[in-house]
């Protein structure tokens, strides 16, 4: 039995986005057309961008986020983009053009109220049977783990910032 | 500060090669060189061949297995293979030439005494300055993640497997 599957990458470590885009690659070289939505990054140029632009005939990249949530100086204005990102989103899943869908840092949104989970899980669940979706960001709740196929947790078990290493091209971005 | 980072992504879930074919994707963005070298998987053709073909200017892509192990019929040719895949990637790691080189599915050859984990750990302690290491696989032993920069555990809170749900094109490879 195959399906589409809704996945979640959570937990405190690193590799959820990064995973996610790992799934992307895996996708465009069997053909497969990809979509990514970027819900809370926004500003620097970064490496999965360039990649994108690369591969664009299979990757629509969308970057619709200012940065983060907790550094915002107008919370209003960043839940009115992340209303107007799922719109988007559900215009491209809805479609059934791409076969992958990514939801980047998308639990966030949950989390702060900007976004209804249970009309995104009831959307989702409603989605074309070839759509596979990834949702990326911590602390996804139970809500959203039960609607889901596959949930990964990714833990920090070590991590170079807690030694003083700061973020750095090509790893974090 | 910023240095080069010896990582480990282990665990029993998803994601572990994926998150590396992710660092990729990114690496390749910033106009890195990368080097994958995947010890255990042969044969299928997968996803992340043919993307690394389509960014072959920057992917150096090497499939030097022939399927699990624990699959094998010949465990000393898996052996052979395997310490001929190290000096490959020892060459490629001295050559300073990748900014990002993947180890993928490195843990299982130290699980199987194919390979000797001392001597991988000392020889990547005095690799260039600037070359990041990923090494991919379940159960990466105590000794390997003290002398790595960053741990990352993949757990698998829920996994479609379990549901009968097959391993699937995009996905899983």
């Amino acid at each position: 039995m195959k399906k589409s599957l809704l996945m979640i990458h959570t937990g405190n470590g690193k590799g959820k986005t990064t995973a996610a885009l790992g799934l992307a690659f895996r996708a465009v070289g069997h053909g497969f057309k990809v979509s990514v939505i970027q819900f809370i990054k926004g500003g620097r140029r970064s490496g999965e961008i360039e990649t994108a632009a690369r591969l664009s005939d299979l990757i629509d990249f969308n970057v619709t986020g200012r940065g983060f949530t907790w550094q915002s100086d107008d919370l209003e204005k960043d839940a009115a983009l992340a209303r107007k990102a799922w719109e988007t989103a559900k215009e491209k899943i809805r479609s059934g053009r791409y076969r992958l869908v990514i939801l980047d840092e998308m639990t966030y949104l949950f989390k702060y109220g900007m976004l209804d989970e249970d009309e995104v899980i009831e959307f989702l669940a409603d989605r074309p049977e070839s759509v596979h979706i990834v949702i990326t960001g911590r602390s996804a709740s139970e809500k959203l783990c039960a609607a889901a196929d596959l949930v990964t947790e990714m833990n920090a078990v070590k991590h170079p910032f807690a030694s003083g290493i700061s973020a750095q091209k090509g790893i974090e971005y």
